[in-house]
């Protein structure tokens, strides 16, 4: 029996769960928004639907850290810090280095922060939150879990880009993909639900959240995903324009009289997706509630259902099949409309839903259809209880 | 009857055939090599396997285009100007103002001038082509064939890129395709043979050249293709990488210190694709011929089958179907292996080929096994013929 801190800590957040393990419970949870910002606010919940809030100044990491242990035991959330067997922290880019989830050391600390330019704004803090529980917790484990780890498995045919290999040999540019924890927890769950071995299963999940990811899992690993070398790539996402002609950006840059490409990469990480093609809102929701108005909305729509099922066909071809195909992550999981678009454009597949089932979802789903040649699901994904279990397995922590 | 030029003229270069419409017989055919640079060379083949040479100094389009009379007139290829009834230009880059085949005037000419942003190459070189024309027979139609024409009919989904929409309004910065009069030759042709409606047909043309490109037609016209706003992106190519993240662009420029994105475009277009790969060679050929001595080989063959599956899928799905798919161009005319291993990948959709067949094939041929659930088929292409057929019907020569 083990009490697990699931952190993420960003720019200007730290947000953390706390599990009950093996048992897999949440404890307690909560985040301090505002970090290094005027008028932090901290918040805590916890207990039977208890909350805590906290209006102060919070200036690091450290201060953070030390923050939230004293609150968990004045809350009494736990009694002693030795209950805390071991933190597990959500890390953006692993790169090549980190194929597995990892406890973190002095090193370790420096290969992350070493590993900033592939996520110049995540990995950085990341790190900073890392340190801040080794000062404040130092006999703990303290475990990376990275987003890229499970896309480590890429056979060099889809993670090398078709530009001299050089530039991979020399500069590390390869396609790292995303939201590999999140993938990873749908994956094994997917194999759970179907009661088959991961390892025997072809499965397509979609990770539709503000950002969006494709990837193809085959015998328990990633063997293709959407996005690239950063996040902006694969299929149009929220405010990421996904692919585009990479002359683009030269023109870009000329036409908008623009000399540091970075400012362009930022367009299209802030300023496109169905949010750039709607003129509307990044919020999927916003722009459906205007389907039938906004010209702009239907096409942001049809561009998206469109991307997503070209990247859906090219997986089953690489795999040679498939097995299921698995939504998860916000839209995923609330969107029936947006599920009902994709399934219904992969009809020539064979595949099926039933649309009873698909509206009426809350949580996990079996939405498939009779006939249907695979099953076609919908999987809450929880990345916080995979970083959980990852710590118990790579802390040593049950 | 009538005698009909089909012109391509590049920056250093211009071929032509000359046909005998309607018959479609090619009564003659040449180019001018070094156009413009010292030491040019003419070579016209004719009659009965004749051929002319010519080493010689020719500084413009003007000065080849009146050579290029004369040597008709004197090798009693024709036994006058007057027999040429229409002259049919390849142009490269006609954006959203030519949706057709169309008569050129010196507004036409201008217009053509205009698009140079899109084809900075071949654009200028093509209107003084056209020009030249236009000054030695003032009194024959002058007719431009667009290679983007044929996607002028994509969807605005396919079109657009998920970019903010005002990018498009302002700087036409969308999908126009290429290798257009191409596919539009084969998928007329495809039509023919299948004995039915080319508006009835679900077609992907796989256009396998030094460029490459794959094309969704559907309903008689281009549904999606998988060059962009440049021939750039899309598949692997020879030399081209096809799609990449954006980011890459903007990394290459800060890891090779180059300020100027259009080298990093260079670099794409040039020094990419199965050459970059391979680090051996262009030439799909040459990387074939060391599949089993050089890893790098087989990997550059292996990256350029799985992107052309991964579209040919992504066309079937987005068509909900597909009634035949086509091999044309050099690799795709010439390459049994190459082939076989890209519908070997679709067999998951059906697909299957007939491979004695398909090791014998020579021009156009049906490569389709029994139980296939679609037509393979090998489609020799003939854009001069398409260009020399616009001609007969927009200059109304026949």
């Amino acid at each position: 029996m083990a009490k697990i801190l699931a952190v993420n800590t960003g720019s200007s957040t730290l947000k953390w769960k706390l599990f009950q393990m093996p048992e897999e419970t949440v404890i307690a949870g909560g985040m301090v928004d505002r970090l290094g910002l005027p008028g932090s606010k901290v918040k805590i919940k916890y207990g039977d639907g208890q909350e805590f809030k906290l209006d102060c100044e919070i200036k690091t990491a450290d201060e953070a850290v030390e923050l939230l242990l004293d609150k968990l035991l004045e809350l009494k959330i736990i009694s002693d810090y030795h209950e805390i067997n071991g933190v597990g922290h959500r890390v953006v880019a692993g790169g090549e280095v980190f194929k597995h989830s990892t406890l973190i050391d002095r090193h370790g600390l420096q290969q992350i922060m070493d590993l900033a330019e592939l996520a110049p704004l995540h990995n950085p803090a990341e790190a900073r939150g890392i340190a801040a529980f080794m000062h404040a917790l130092p006999d703990v484990p303290e475990v990376g879990v990275f987003d890229t780890s499970f896309h480590t498995s890429l056979p060099a045919m889809n993670y090398l880009y078709s530009i001299p290999t050089k530039y991979y040999k020399q500069f590390g540019l390869r396609k790292y993909g995303a939201h590999g924890t999140s993938v990873r927890f749908v994956a094994s769950r997917t194999a759970e639900i179907l009661h088959k071995p991961l390892a025997d299963l072809r499965l397509v999940v979609m990770h539709m959240g503000s950002g969006v990811s494709v990837t193809a899992v085959q015998n328990g690993v990633s063997f293709d995903t959407s996005m690239g070398y950063t996040p902006v790539s694969g299929v149009t996402m929220s405010t990421r324009s996904g692919d585009i002609d990479p002359s683009l950006v030269a023109m870009l840059m000329k036409k908008l009289n623009i000399t540091d490409p970075d400012r362009i990469i930022t367009l299209l990480n802030n300023k496109s997706g169905v949010y750039g093609l709607s003129g509307l809102s990044p919020d999927m929701r916003e722009i459906e509630a205007t389907i039938d108005t906004r010209p702009e909305s239907k096409l942001a729509i049809d561009v998206f259902v469109n991307r997503m099922i070209k990247y859906v066909a090219g997986y089953i071809a690489e795999m040679g099949g498939v097995d299921a195909i698995v939504f998860t992550a916000g839209m995923g999981e609330a969107d029936a409309a947006m599920r009902k678009r994709i399934v219904d454009k992969l009809a020539v597949f064979g595949l099926k839903m039933d649309e009873a089932v698909n509206d009426n979802v809350k949580g996990e789903a079996d939405i498939t259809a009779s006939g249907s040649s695979a099953q076609v699901l919908v999987v809450p994904t929880n990345e916080e209880l995979m970083i959980a279990r990852d710590v118990c397995i790579v802390g040593e922590c049950l």
